[in-house]
């Protein structure tokens, strides 16, 4: 008797766990797909189904799996098209992956690309509950504009976008100045990333139109410190007083090669970042946009490497910025700002990252006086809905 | 004797064939390719060597081959590597492409993605030796800016680009005003082409250096009439007065299909896009930008389908543009323009494309009494190339 009762509670065990498990099939495409195209898709509970046209192929994989982690292998329906769906819902949020054909890497034709790891890669979205504070709205909407910057130190013409909220441009408003908020990518990651994975302009077109802050201007620019790495750049041509014999002639090939830049990589590899952004951008974005070109209203933030990289330089140029953020990009202790005036202190990071330690500095910081800010992103890890959610967050701490 | 005279001279034909066809081994990475990419190649006769990595594939194309046409198949080197060369030089200029595994279409790893035919497509340039009127040189620059715009037409939020020319942000330069020129991009591209394929802020930026013409602002928006196909396009969250039944909720998949959006279609089938673009484009940009707002200084080009866009907005809409621009993109007759005022008329072609076409169009107006000016590019067919060196020529003609 007992061993059937355990049984029949074994099996509704089974079929408890077998209910939480069943997959809703009322898959939509990915919002991030090209035009016209229906798959990738995902589901209301977060799966993600791929299918792939890959005719004469043994085995194709996609990276993307369970939680975001490990991979999910298609099978063949037949005609060369093979499909598979991940093994459980995904996190909510931007995810980066690519196709594995019998082990050659290829991007999904499906969806649009965005550059992480050093390589465009394939992107989708996972629909999050709380998509409205960056979804695209009837308001009021920013410019984000690309400048070309000579680097007197790296002997190249570098990129940067240049968000510059809504009324920037109207004939009442140009004697209106605007802080400024220097925000980098993370590794592997370029300037476009805060734009196309993190919709800095559309957060920031929200909250100005729901009137939760002041406009501020934000400078995204390449930081990668290997420039080698300078994503989707043309080799510059010097000017002729600069030309070196490595310079492209007219109609030769440009003798430049991305991965070998002459000259700039040692120079890089020494501060090179912090002298391009410090001594040639900031005068650059200071001499070109009607900013308030002082400490107080400039402020340095970068997420993951780019958190590393606002730690070392605000901390190296501590008469630059006046407000710090480090979004998954590590902490400040007591004794590193030991005497310096500070007016915002942000760090974050996901729940499924270090929160523990995050709160504990943020605590530190608080009890030594400084005017920190802490922010946990519930249910997400080390990827973009975490760093959407920070800056949401943090721009309405800025400037304050 | 005669025979072995006659031997010899083949012999003779037949090496000088061979080394007329002899490929140079000075391949140098495509300028377009992905950071730290080697391949695809390109010598300075025009060749490109393109290698994959497909372990276990049967066949490797590559949609690109003798001029541009055709393709080119690739030969197995061992380990996955594919490898092939074209047949011959390519036309100079920028060439789209992709990669066929066993007939599966994908990109190729190794370059950068542009958007044709509807798809983001991999991109290769071969250097052209007139390349130096686009080049990146340390001059001042302007920028390209992305504006945001509602469209009430078509309910959803649309992307522009705006080139404003170096020095519009200088606190100096804030009471001038500036020409504008909506310039259309062709049948599957989207509003990113002028400036990726088309480098029409580098030419603007060179052409104001050198003192050849006097700054004005180029406009590039979405042109394809099909809504259905807009790029790179997020479903726009409609603001709550106007939420349908199909618009997303917080929390949920966006429900607009970018094959299928609510209501779009059929207006966009109905002189939609001469709507968005002359009743709605136009108007924010007058308001937004330091344009001067007349006729006389308002001029509309496109490529290709876009200049089918021009040529029928243009007619339909005399008030509003007093500069018309056809590239690669039909003619105007003189009974079109019966009894209009246009202040200037550009027609250009490849010389590949139509140039008896184009000539011929271009007197029969200047005989008319219109200031009418013809472009043919040499050696190129219908292909940025010959659209680059188009703007080159027609900006030097606008606004005189």
């Amino acid at each position: 008797m007992k061993k059937s009762v355990f049984s029949v509670l074994a099996a509704m065990a089974i079929c408890a766990g077998a209910n939480a498990q069943e997959i809703k099939e009322d898959f939509k495409p990915n919002e991030l797909n090209q035009p016209g195209q229906e798959y990738p898709m995902v589901n209301s509970q977060g799966y993600a189904r791929f299918r792939i046209n890959a005719p004469g192929a043994a085995e194709v994989k996609v990276s993307l799996g369970l939680g975001g982690q490990g991979g999910t292998t298609l099978k063949h329906l037949g005609d060369g098209i093979w499909e598979g769906t991940t093994a459980g819902p995904m996190d909510e949020g931007f995810h980066y992956y690519h196709v594995s054909i019998d082990g050659g890497i290829f991007n999904d034709p499906g969806t649009n690309n965005y550059y992480g790891s050093t390589r465009w890669e394939s992107g989708i979205e996972i629909p999050a509950h709380d998509a409205d504070f960056y979804a695209e709205k009837n308001v009021p909407h920013g410019n984000v504009q690309q400048v070309l910057f000579w680097s007197e130190s790296t002997k190249q013409l570098r990129k940067a976008f240049v968000y510059t909220p809504a009324g920037y441009g109207d004939k009442k408003n140009q004697k209106v100045k605007y802080p400024v908020l220097y925000l980098q990518h993370g590794w592997g990651e370029n300037e476009y990333a805060w734009s196309n994975q993190g919709h800095a302009n559309l957060i920031m077109d929200n909250l100005i139109a729901e009137g939760k802050i002041k406009p501020f201007i934000i400078v995204m620019t390449y930081g990668m410190t290997n420039e080698g790495f300078r994503p989707g750049a043309r080799p510059a041509a010097r000017p002729a007083a600069q030309a070196a014999p490595a310079a492209p002639a007219a109609g030769q090939a440009p003798a430049a090669r991305p991965a070998r830049p002459a000259g700039g990589m040692s120079m890089m590899l020494n501060n090179g970042f912090e002298t391009v952004l410090v001594d040639e951008l900031v005068p650059y974005i200071d001499a070109n946009f009607r900013t308030i070109a002082d400490k107080k209203h400039r402020a340095m933030a970068g997420l993951s490497m780019g958190g590393m990289e606002t730690h070392s330089i605000t901390l190296a140029r501590p008469e630059v910025f006046g407000s710090y953020g480090l979004l998954s990009g590590g902490t400040y202790s007591v004794e590193e700002l030991e005497g310096r005036k500070v007016d915002y202190i942000f760090l974050s990071t996901g729940e499924k990252e270090s929160p523990a330690q995050i709160n504990a500095a943020v605590e530190a910081l608080k009890a030594a006086g400084y005017n920190a800010e802490g922010h946990v992103s519930p249910g997400t890890a080390h990827e973009f809905l975490t760093w959407r959610r920070a800056l949401y967050t943090m721009a309405q701490g800025l400037f304050k």
